[in-house]
C-alpha cells in the first residue's frame, strides 16, 4: 500500500514541528538550550499527598473532575471570564484545549485569523482540520485594530486566535484599550474569539491583563488556560472555558478523543489549588523568571544593542529578536548549535511561511540559569556578528 | 452567530453517545448499573510508589515514556506482534489510539469496514473524520470471510476495523483458522488492519487469542491495547503498536493533539508492570470475572432461555442479548430503569441504524455483585416477559 493510500492528504502535508526536531538535541547533556517553551523544574513544588487514591482510578466524567472544575471556574470568574462550572472542560494541557476547539469549528473550508507571528502548534492544529489561517499584524498595543477589520471583512474567518499576554513567540502585552476595542470589533462582526492564556501568571511588571473575552458582550467564545507553565506540565492539564452554546460540543469531542483527562492528575492540580500554597508559589516563580529576563534584557543591551530589534517582554518566557538584514535565522542557529547553544529559527511562527522569515529567533530564558543565559546571549551575539561581517 | 456558522456540518451530526447518557443515571446511588464497560474498583491494586516523582514533572516525549514503550513492545512481542520500541506509541487510553489513528488514515472520502455491530466509540471517531462506515457481518467464528472478501472488493475501504477478542458489544471470540484467514485476505487486498485488543486479558477458558495482526506478512497495521480493563481507566494509559510506515504520522497527530501523554500515569503502570505482581492480579480478575460470568450465564439460564438469543462470552465484560420479535430494548431499557437496573440498548452500536437493531441489549458483568447479577438479571426477565405478553 503506498503512503498516498494509506494516510490522508491532510496527514501527509503535515510539517513535523521544529521545536521538537530541535528539543533532541536539548536532550543532550552539553547542549545550552533556550529552545523549548519549558518551565524551570528546580521550582516545580513537590506533589501534594491526596487524602484518597482511590477516587483517581475509576473511569471519570469527560468534562473533568467536578472539584477542579469550579476551581477552574473560580480562577476564570476572578480574571473575568463569567463562565459558570458548566462552562469548564478539563483536558490535557491546552494544547488539547486548542485541537478540540479545532476540531468543533474547522474543516476545509474555514478560515482562521491569527496574529502573525503565533504559536506554531496552533498552526498545526488548525492546519490538520485543513483550515486556511490568515495572519493579521501587530503593532505594540496588539493586534492591528484595521488590519483585524479588514481581514473580518475580507477572509469571513471561522474564528480570531489570539494569545494577548506575554504571546508566543513575540511575548508582546495587549493594552487596555486594544483589548476593548478587539472585543467591540468581535461583538460587533459576531466572529468567534479563542483566547489562550497560558502565561498570565508568569508576569514581571505591571501591565494589564483582563481577557478580552471578559469584554464581548454577545460573539461567541473560548479561552484557554493552564497549569503546564505555573505547575507541573508533565501531568498535562489545563482546561478551556467557552461560552454555552459551544461546549456541549467541546465536551463531545473530548469523549470522542480519549473519553476524560487522567483522574490522578487533575486531583493532584485540585489540591495543589485548595492547599493555598498557590499565589506563593507564583510569586517566587515571577521574581525568579523576572531575574532571568532582566539578566538576558542586560546582556542583551550589551552584546546586541543596535544589531537586533527585540523588546524586553513584561511576562511569560521569550524575546522574540528580528536579525540584521542577510542574516539567516536558520543559518545562526546551525552555527549556534555548533557551539552547542540551542535556539529557535522563527520561521515556524509563521504560517504562511515567505523568505522574509528567515530573520527571527525565539530565545526562551525560562528554564536555564543565569550565567548560562549570559553565555548563551554571547555565543548568539558571536555568531550574528561573524555572519555580518561575511555579509 | 448561528450553530450552523459557529460548529462545522461534522461536528453537528455527532450524536451524544447514549452510554454516556446513561452513565448519568449509573452514577445514581440506588440505580443497578450494568451499562458501562467499567472494571470493578474493588479488584484494583494500590498505586505503586514511584522512586522518583520528579522525573514525571517536566515535558516528556510525544511517544511515551521510554522503559513504558519498552514494556508495551515486549507484551506486543509475547503476543506475536512484533513491533520494536520505536513502534509503540502510548496514549491516553486506547481511545485515544483509535482517535489517532482514525485521524491519520481517514477523512470523508475514506470507507472503514467493522464488525456489525462494534464499538460504539470507535463509530463515533470514525464519524468524526467524515468516513462512510460499512459492517460486515460475522458467524461464530468472526466477521464471515466471504461477506469480508465482497466489501473489500465493492468498498475499497482505507481500513477494517476488529476487535477478535471478547467483542464489543457481541463477546465473541474468532477462531484461530478465522484470524489466519482474515490476515491472508488483508495481505492479498493490501488494506490495514486496524486491530483493537483491550480484553484480552480478562479471559475465562481456553480460547485462541493470537492477534490477527500477527499473521499478517505485508499488509499495514496498528494494534491497540489498554491498561484500563485490567488496572487503573481513571489514569487513562493505552497504546498503539503499529507498523513502520504509519507510526510516524500517529506520533506527530498524537504531538498536534496533545503534546504528550501525562508522565506519572505512565510511570506508575511502568512501575506495576516492573514489580511483577501483573501475572497474579490478571488471575485474581479472571476468577473474580469468570465467577460473574458464570453467575450470569446461570440466571440468564434460568429466566431466558428460550426467550431471549444469546451466547456465553469466553471473556470481557459483555453478554449479548437479542430479544424477542416485537419487544423493543428501548423500551426494556426504560422500564428496567424504572425498576432502577439500568442497562443499554443496542441500538448504539450499529453503524448504519435501522429498525431491527431495536432488538439488542448489551449487559456488562464486571462490575456488579453476584447477588446484584442475579437480581439485575431477574428483573430484567420479568420486564422482557411483561412486554412479551403485552403483544
Amino acid at each position: 500500500m503506498t503512503l498516498i493510500q494509506l494516510v490522508t492528504s491532510q496527514t501527509q502535508k503535515m510539517k513535523a514541528s521544529p521545536i521538537r526536531e530541535f528539543l533532541r538535541y536539548s536532550q543532550q547533556p552539553d547542549i545550552l538550550s533556550l529552545a523549548g517553551g519549558l518551565p524551570d523544574e528546580r521550582y516545580m513544588p513537590p506533589y501534594p499527598t491526596l487524602d484518597s487514591v482511590e477516587a483517581s482510578q475509576q473511569y471519570g466524567s469527560s468534562e473533568g473532575e467536578i472539584l477542579l472544575r469550579q476551581q477552574i471556574s473560580d480562577i476564570a470568574t476572578e480574571r473575568g471570564v463569567l463562565g459558570s462550572v458548566n462552562q469548564v472542560l478539563v483536558t490535557n494541557g491546552s494544547q488539547q484545549a486548542l485541537d478540540l476547539i479545532s476540531r468543533t469549528v474547522l474543516n476545509d473550508e474555514s478560515i482562521i485569523l491569527t496574529e502573525q507571528p503565533t504559536y506554531l502548534a496552533a498552526i498545526q492544529a488548525f492546519e490538520l482540520q485543513g483550515a486556511q489561517i490568515k495572519e493579521v499584524p501587530s503593532d505594540a498595543f496588539g493586534m492591528d485594530i484595521n488590519a483585524l477589520r479588514d481581514a473580518l471583512d475580507v477572509h469571513k474567518p471561522k474564528a480570531v486566535y489570539l494569545i494577548p499576554n506575554f504571546q508566543n513567540p513575540a511575548g508582546h502585552c495587549y493594552s487596555d484599550q486594544r483589548r476593548k476595542d478587539i472585543a467591540a470589533l468581535l461583538d460587533e462582526k459576531d466572529v468567534l474569539l479563542i483566547e489562550d492564556d497560558p502565561y498570565r501568571d508568569l508576569c514581571y511588571d505591571n501591565v494589564d491583563l483582563t481577557p478580552i473575552c471578559s469584554y464581548l458582550k454577545s460573539a461567541p467564545w473560548a479561552y484557554m488556560g493552564s497549569f503546564s507553565k505555573v505547575l507541573w506540565p508533565g501531568l498535562r492539564v489545563g482546561y478551556v472555558v467557552a461560552s454555552e452554546e459551544l461546549i456541549p460540543y467541546l465536551v463531545k469531542i473530548k469523549q470522542v478523543t480519549d473519553l476524560h483527562t487522567n483522574r490522578l492528575a487533575q486531583c493532584i492540580i485540585s489540591k495543589y489549588l485548595a492547599s493555598g500554597k498557590y499565589p506563593q508559589h507564583i510569586e517566587i516563580l515571577q521574581d525568579t523568571y523576572r531575574k532571568k529576563r532582566d539578566v538576558m534584557a542586560q546582556t542583551m543591551a550589551t552584546y546586541l544593542t543596535d544589531i537586533v530589534d527585540y523588546s524586553v517582554p513584561a511576562g511569560g518566557m521569550f524575546f522574540w529578536l528580528r536579525l540584521p538584514k542577510n542574516v539567516s535565522s536558520n543559518r545562526v542557529c546551525r552555527e549556534a548549535l555548533a557551539q552547542k547553544v540551542l535556539v529557535l529559527p522563527g520561521g515556524a511562527f509563521f504560517a504562511n511561511p515567505s523568505e522574509s522569515d528567515d530573520a527571527y529567533l525565539r530565545l526562551s530564558f525560562s528554564r536555564v540559569s543565569e550565567d548560562d543565559l549570559r553565555h548563551a546571549v554571547r555565543i548568539l551575539a558571536g555568531v550574528i556578528k561573524k555572519m555580518m561581517d561575511y555579509e
